[in-house]
């Protein structure tokens, strides 16, 4: 490779924007051009206007960088991250998108239009060819991707259903505090608690999949017909979502069988040398009582799913707990 | 009530018995006799015997009685309630019984035994039939209650069974630490954390309803068909366990329908008066993220199972999340 | 006592009015009769108006009354208990002294006016004489208490300055979640962490005593000279604060003279026949580790501060532990 | 330096043991020869016999590797690092030692014997030459390494101490539960709790600064006469030590000049090329509620202390916060 490529994050005070900010400063193949945010943050250098909450420290890369607000004129970019609100979102991904940029957003607002691929790259790397169907339409694209938790589902579903197919999920999951952002869950609802309701978050786990497990067909996705019931819960961990997932397989197979589809699944990315794509995405861990948030959510530098609690389930087909970690 | 009950509790001094001993304190129809424990307690005043770990410290009625060993010998009460572990109960309560009492147990070793009534008083109250039909044949009888989160499962079920009848049921649990015992869960493996196993637990919770929905037939019960799917957590939240739930019915129903089931559902215990038990074993609390360990877990003296977030289930039929007090 | 006092409660609707109803509504002497908070909440039900943090839910007493403005024209009331957040408090509290309310204030704003008594019932009392030079000037006045940590500190220290006098004190605090109200903390910020500020909080804590240990002099009060060194953190506990104190007496003491000074301690209000007065407002708790919030917190329906720890300061005299509840 | 040194570590499989392989696996300098345990453990490969609690799994240099009995005759190393409990250390440490071996104990068995050096190394690296006293006594040595809330307690100091002198101290301290080990503290000792105590640790910190700030003389340490207060405790931390310092000077000091004594304070082993020594071993963060564990923690590798809240004393001269890791 031989040139960076320029990227611009908007939205890059907030919760989702600091963690692209961290991850693309030292990203081989990217290099930050531009830190878009609101009209409060313009203006500033970047460590002044955000309230950084990652560890480490703001990247020395980023943290003198003058804060711009999210103006498609004022930005020259190979490429836009998006951290944006929803409420946001709706309105600027779109002007971005009409002036020529291509915009990878974090936010839900676009994630259900047909034509705007919802990408988890181990999965369904295909449907980003509706980046040239949009590029013909707007100048410009949006791709999606989906929410942390149904990222996990989807990459521990992936191995089962390639391997067997799957018609039915019924996952409760245990999500983490920084799913929420900053200040997010007040601490009063967190310690000795469990919120079990997360506005909006089962709707998401119970169609998201069903688009990206889908078929490019006539420049747009169609969704599969999987049934998926999920509840979530809010508890006091950090980082890592943890899911406990019933699966009914398409065709009957033994638990070992399954195992094995676990434990030989690699990424169809594997070849292409990303920096950041573990060619393992999921990992079977089957010690006692794993995988758990803190002896497991950083494996493969936290972008790999843990699977472990792998048995059969007297009512569906299959069992098992994925951890995910969240916010990378 | 003329007279009170004399009782007896045996393994005083450990969390469970701590509990009997607090409860039955307080209790208008019993009155503590005798605090039995192990070689090292005995001959030592309760409250020098005992680590309490209860709020409100050690009941006047019992902190200065001395501590006796589990010998049916040493021991006159009417009724003996056990708060023994397991290895010690499976040896020491067949002797009680042996002997003439009838010791109700919170331990797991009996309550498989086809003549051991494994009893929820609102569920079952029947099998208790098996008292004369052990008293028979031993002198002496066993009833057993079971874990908090098969009593809090059963229970919500409850509403269901008796109006729609229930065929499968998948269940994941949040368990509260407290249900360990102390020292129980080390801090390290519950801050931040989350343990996706509890050794044993989610066979009791497959297998239990199964008796305690059974009929009594021949002498013995015989265990309903229904199945289960259990997965159980341990969470960093002091008391209260929580449990996800779907459930297939027998009957297809309406959301109305199945709430209607739960908001009309009383206890058959209500007419006898019983001190401690409510008249409204399951209660409806329909807010958004409800039921929660810290806002719902004392409610009606902490005996009530608080039930929420009814929906219907896209795999199974309906959804739930009910919360049930752990040490109460 | 022939009638109850009819009292309104101005802020009715935040984290400290919530618990001033809480309190009135079963309280013997008390009726509330009005509940203030802002045009948002006016004209709705109170259990409409207030996302209710307490256990034991809206006061049936409180729930189906209409809020009000915080008007003095449009309350009638024999006192007034404000919740009001500071800013507000500064302009409206005001209001109602000079209408001729006695307004009982739990905000900052007015508590350094040399007039206005900044009142421990059990320490100084007496300062409530200032009630009558307000009302000569205002018509009304402005009672103020202090914080629950200066609360904790000073009831503390009063048995140690009434037997031996006390020139030094310096406390390191360890307060809870629930002093700083909902949302408050965001749970980031407290799961597994500390925060060793809390705005404001260290300035109140070395000021406040000194006026609160006071001498009524010429029509105010005139604090006393003590020299108080604060350190204020904020940890993962939801209520109680714990501090840790060291302090200099001015006659030197041996360790018993000072457990002796906390045993014999009683409260001077005792005769009076309170009914949220224990009579023991400051209780020695010297077992192992004690005291601990979730063993000591509710330790006389949470009115009493807990002393422990209990030993000769190697450099100032004498150091202590004190838990005191902070909401109550 | 052209060869490793050859290590062995006694207590591999504790919690202490754990962090000493971790780190001496990656160590540039050590090489992993011997890992010792209890007979219950001998024989077995050490991935086997350790319930490894640290991040990132067993290292493959040790995974495999049998582990012995702590034995000297069984053992060949340049170098003995021991994480035996004190009550095993206290008879086993002397064996080595008189083998001809130098230990480098965690323990506290042996830390008052004059002879025997506490070393924080960028303090007191001189008296490292106690080693030579020891050798030419029992043909090897025991060097210990005091606590870590003593570490940080010390480091942070040190700056006071070289440039205006230290004459008393009073720290209140919030402990990590990792300090603890596995199991360590009971869950329901932590959550929504404070352990106001912790058995024998005030004893340390109030003692062990003072060997460590002592001069060497005729062949033992003379430690200063420093007057040190501590109170230690307990809280829902997983990892980082807080301490709330207060500290008499010598030599009055503006806050500026204080302040540029932590800033200028160097590591006198800069010059050494130590790999793991950080330069500045005190960190200064001024920043609003700071230093904070999940911030702080992990800073210069997790080998820095981090000092805050400098500011004067009301009673003492000056006071700060200050954070070290607790297991590195």
């Amino acid at each position: 490779m031989t040139r960076k490529r320029k990227v611009a994050v908007l939205g890059a005070t907030g919760a989702v924007g600091q963690r692209f900010v961290q991850l693309l400063s030292r990203h081989p193949w990217f290099e930050i051009v531009a830190l878009a945010a609101s009209e409060r943050s313009a203006g500033k250098p970047y460590r002044e206007a955000v309230r950084w909450t990652l560890p480490g420290g703001v990247p020395d890369a980023a943290a003198e960088m003058e804060v711009v607000t999210p103006d498609p004129d004022r930005i020259q970019a190979d490429l836009v991250f998006s951290g944006l609100d929803a409420s946001v979102a709706e309105h600027v991904e779109p002007r971005f998108r009409d002036a020529g940029f291509v915009v990878i957003s974090n936010a839900k607002s676009h994630r259900w239009k047909p034509c705007v691929p919802l990408v988890v790259p181990e999965i369904n790397a295909s449907h980003l060819d509706l980046v040239v169907t949009q590029k013909a339409r707007y100048g410009g694209a949006i791709v999606t991707n989906p929410n942390c938790s149904t990222i996990g589902l989807t990459l521990s579903l992936e191995p089962l259903r390639r391997t067997f197919g799957v018609s039915q999920v019924l996952v409760t999951t245990m999500q983490a505090l920084s799913g929420a952002g900053y200040p997010g869950v007040p601490s009063l609802d967190a310690l000795d608690n469990v919120l079990p309701e997360i506005g909006g978050e089962e709707e998401k786990m119970e169609n998201e999949p069903r688009k990206i497990f889908g078929m490019l067909r006539g420049g747009q996705v169609e969704p599969v017909s999987m049934k998926i019931s999920a509840q979530c819960n809010r508890i006091a961990v950090r980082d890592g979502h943890l899911l406990s997932v019933s699966v009914k397989l398409d065709r009957r197979a033994t638990l070992e069988e399954v195992r094995e589809a676990f434990r030989t699944y690699r990424s169809p990315l594997g070849d292409l040398g990303l920096p950041s794509a573990p060619s393992r995405p999921v990992v079977l861990e089957e010690g006692f009582a794993r995988p758990q948030p803190v002896l497991d959510r950083d494996r493969e530098g936290g972008m790999a799913v843990t699977v472990g609690r792998l048995r059969e389930c007297p009512v569906l087909d299959v069992r098992y707990v994925a951890l995910v970690h969240n916010t990378i």
